[in-house]
């Protein structure tokens, strides 16, 4: 078995796509990981505002997070429709460009692509800092941990959906299965106790209130509780990942994904104030995570403690992988719309969207190098993504319930609310986090806009260009005139001009005078005309170049020029011999060839054709034919599309 | 103008070679700096070895220099001999090919080529470095300034070897003339105050003795002492920069140097006692150059003191310049050899060898970089490459003169007795600096040798290759299979398909079947079949290739391979249709075409031709013609050799 077979598996047939698709389960692990994860930021998001109000605070929280999962349930019921209109995809991009436009759906694209690249470096970071907290010795290795765990994930992504599936379903379920038995367990204690149940381990003591019940801090609390939301659209982006029915599955595990997220926040926000957990301010002595308190309260720090928070860690920093499940599908539909490259749409070895994969793992080992691993100060900026989405999504939603024949009011209504409360989340978030690097993402937005934009205007010229032209019409033409440079009369040359002759009858022979080159003409002329002479073929016509720069390419472009001018009607055969050596050592051999390949191709003229004639090195050529095969198996599949 | 004339000044013609030639004295400027420089660090290096001793050392001072001296002169002796039995140049590569085989002058070469590159980053860090200790608040930019001063000396030699002379003249002869006053005004003191000068500023009091002289220290003083003699060897690399008639300018040039170096020598050796002028521990608190405090014991700390250490400083930093001027001419015999690729061979815009100068300055910014500008580590290095290099041309001297009809035992004595000092002083050198660094040259050294053995002999191969086939009989032959790709039937491909017509008419269209690919056959089929059959020509054979795996280079490949081996006597023509798109936004399209020319070429066969038919966007097309002058102004010389 061929090495890359090995390490990234056999090569999957485009009709296997239908076994590598996973089910509704399967799904939550791929796609759900980062809107899981969201469970034990978003509640201690919201605590920690609310801090300055003490324990008056706790009142707040099943208000606010009850809130949020209402908003969730809309933002829920519109995605199910979503997918049904778009079985394709239903991600904001596809919803705000059939709805807002192609403008519209541009932003939604770049806000979703900056908040998955982000998503996936503060995911890895934070997964490894919590780590390096329980293990302080492999402080000095902060970074290498994190790509590491970035190489890990890239890799595992590589290899298909479906083993992305096996790898992360366990984690996952671990991590639902823990944090449901700690919150049941809370609510029977609640219950039995009569509504005052005894912590088994008490929670540290809140601060007295420093502040009054304002609006402002309420509303807050509120945005930054939002951030539970994030990665909830996921699934819409990944509809053509699911088995047949794809709606139906991509439904259902979207609804395992938002029922078992709002539970666990519901859980979260009901059990807090019975065992008077409070958030403790966060980079201060002394701070423990909210969902740390809440299961030590419940069930003190037992092997049960260190099990749940465990699998919390592991699915925080698996996270990351939503963003690799969803990136490269983003990239292609941005591809297929002419808004990205070619090569983001082409499928790779496994089915999966290699190129967006690799760029992805570039992006974030970027941002891990450049901020050294420690990305706490980008978790802010990608909610601002998360919520430009889900605001142009609903937006959208709200326009296709108004413009549909089946119009629907009460639906647009309710979507309305949706995009209000996402936008105000939104804006929010922005204000409060604008001098904390929010004005960044202000930056990139733009840019990369503008990029895509010039990109998609630069591809639909081309199209225009290719398609308008009307059809040629053959006709026997006039055989081309064929031009051999010839530097040094030896086999490589010989069988350029041998070539030349085989293409046309009509053949002039270039050579360039200049210091070093030894005497030009005089060496071969004798031999090779006699032969040519004998073979009945026209002799070809000599041009000597004088060199007195000591210049070689421009010359003989420059003559190129000067002959297809004087030949309106014919093609000029440009014949490049070429030595081939082994590529890892060509760059010890002359670059001549190539260079004037390059400049013929890209300063060239239409009529002007390149043809290359390469010459093997005679122990290569005898045993060329045995290794075509183990090269095939180490061709990277990107290359073969 | 054109922007690159008015960077590096207008291309130089090969027959200009003659007016870029230097003279005599502008050759000290060129060649001379390294050895001259090594006035400054010489006898310092001999009287550190000697601190032990305390005044009774001094009285020993006289008799080593002394002795260095006489090496000196057998060491140019030797090199007058050389230039002009070598006079197209005389290095120790020469000489040592010439008398002592491949072997001996490729370790010859490859000492000089890492003293050259170490010489280039000690220079450059020791000139900034007392730039430094002058103005202490530039410390934080010591590497900026490094590698600025580095960019400089490219430059200024990227402009060709007349304009280094003008640049480096005027401080080398402010160097000589203002050490010589210094020198000279010191010795008139001496002699006027009968033996018993005053020093104007006394230099700190001498250690008391710490050891007993032995000849241990002896040795080690004068092993240390010979630096003073590295870059002697520099004029007999670079010969042919010299005015006609070669060997005389280059011999008077050669003396001039050795003759101001003795001078120099001498002056301090004869001047120290006298002013009981002891060196200083450097790195210690106190440290002063021995230059220093001569020329404060002489002249005080006036106008002439500052001007004579700001010269040494600048020869010091300049020294760098030798190697800039030597080691692209020591790359260029090495090319011409065959140990190094062939484009060190190639002379550039101004006449210089380009890429030797910008290898050098690559490799010395690495080292730079590496040691963040603190180089002083290197300088023992270095003088291990000089001395190894002495006495490699000081034995195949000592051949030269055995072998020759002309024998010369007494020139074979001394050139014996050189060869013998300067290899024990080798030794010594080794010895004494193993642990501080020496081993890393005992390791780049074989590396290097081993890697321009390889190449030689790849290069020899290939040779052997090109040249032994026999001459090709011309004949006439059957016109090739033209193969033709067509993805879509756009105009590109189309002219493709027009193209191959003209070449032969035998003529086959491949297509791929794979996702996302669309029809393949039927679009064009109709109206394209029409218009060939209307011209009379022979319509195309279609092959419809199937891709479960999504595949399409390989599969184009695999079906070449096959054609050519059902057809044994035919050439096979694949005709590669490619979009050519301004450079810099051709990552933006599909890059088939350049991966499958480029797998066609590396595992091709011989019978298979490469034709690239280019298609231009419109606009390019009509502007292009205008556009071609511009663009030779901005192609670097390098790549049109």
């Amino acid at each position: 078995m061929a090495f890359l077979d090995v390490l990234l598996g056999r090569r999957l047939a485009s009709r296997e796509d239908k076994e590598q698709r996973v089910n509704a389960v399967a799904g939550v692990a791929v796609f759900g990981l980062d809107g899981l994860g969201s469970a034990a930021y978003g509640p201690e998001a919201a605590l920690t505002v609310l801090i300055p109000l003490g324990l008056a605070g706790l009142a707040f929280s099943l208000p606010i997070l009850g809130l949020i999962v209402i908003l969730l349930t809309i933002v829920f019921f519109s995605y199910r429709q979503t997918i049904a209109a778009y079985p394709t995809g239903a991600g904001s991009y596809t919803v705000a460009k059939e709805n807002l436009g192609e403008h519209m759906s541009l932003l939604a694209a770049v806000a979703l692509m900056v908040d998955y690249a982000l998503n996936t470096a503060v995911g890895i970071s934070s997964g490894v800092n919590a780590l390096i907290s329980g293990l302080p010795a492999l402080q000095p290795y902060a970074l290498w941990l994190c790509l590491g765990l970035l190489v890990l994930l890239t890799y595992i992504n590589l290899r298909g959906i479906r083993e992305s599936a096996r790898v992360f379903l366990p984690p996952t379920a671990l991590f639902v299965l823990t944090l449901g038995i700690v919150l049941v367990t809370g609510i029977v204690k609640i219950v039995l106790s009569g509504g005052h149940p005894e912590a088994v381990e008490a929670p540290p003591p809140a601060p007295g209130p420093a502040e009054q019940v304002n609006w402002w801090l309420l509303m807050r609390a509120f945005a930054a509780g939002c951030t539970a939301m994030t990665g909830v659209e996921a699934v819409s982006n990944g509809i053509q990942a699911f088995k047949e029915p794809v709606i139906d599955t991509a439904r259902r595990s979207l609804a395992l994904i938002v029922i078992i997220l709002a539970s666990l926040l519901l859980g979260i926000a009901f059990v807090l104030p019975f065992f008077h957990v409070v958030a403790t301010e966060p980079g201060k002595p002394g701070y423990q995570s909210v969902l740390s308190m809440v299961t030590a309260a419940i069930c003190g720090r037992g092997f049960l403690y260190y099990l749940t928070i465990s699998a919390v860690l592991a699915v925080l920093s698996l996270s990351a992988n939503t963003s690799f499940a969803d990136f490269p599908r983003l990239c292609q539909r941005l591809a297929h719309d002419g808004f990205l490259p070619y090569a983001f749409g082409l499928r790779g070895r496994r089915l999966v969207f290699t190129q967006g994969i690799c760029v992805l793992a570039v992006v974030t080992a970027g941002l891990l190098i450049f901020f050294n691993g420690v990305t706490d100060r980008l978790i802010p900026l990608f909610a601002v993504g998360a919520f430009g989405t889900f605001t142009l999504s609903q937006a959208g939603m709200v326009r296709h319930w108004l413009k549909n024949e089946k119009r629907s009011p009460l639906s647009a209504c309710i979507n309305g609310l949706g995009a209000s409360a996402t936008g105000a989340a939104l804006l929010i978030i922005v204000a409060a986090k604008f001098s904390e690097g929010a004005w960044l993402v202000v930056i990139v937005l733009p840019c990369l806009y503008g990029l895509m934009l010039t990109i998609k205007r630069h591809s639909a010229h081309i199209t225009r260009a290719i398609a308008s032209a009307p059809l040629v019409h053959f006709k026997p033409s006039e055989s081309p005139i064929a031009v051999v440079f010839v530097d040094r009369w030896d086999c490589v040359s010989q069988k350029a001009l041998q070539t030349a002759y085989t293409l046309t009858s009509e053949v002039e022979v270039l050579q360039v005078e200049r210091e070093g080159a030894g005497e030009p003409v005089q060496d071969w002329q004798e031999a090779a005309r006699q032969s040519i002479s004998n073979a009945k073929l026209p002799p070809p016509k000599l041009v000597l170049l004088k060199s007195p720069y000591r210049e070689v390419v421009s010359l003989i472009v420059e003559h190129i020029w000067q002959l297809e001018r004087e030949n309106p009607s014919r093609l000029i055969a440009v014949v490049v011999p070429e030595l081939v050596d082994h590529w890892y050592v060509s760059f010890l051999n002359n670059q001549r060839a190539a260079i004037l390949k390059t400049f013929l191709l890209l300063k060239g003229d239409s009529r002007v054709l390149i043809i290359t004639v390469p010459w093997y090195l005679e122990d290569r050529a005898r045993k060329g034919s045995a290794n075509r095969e183990a090269w095939w198996e180490m061709f990277p599949a990107r290359l073969d599309r």
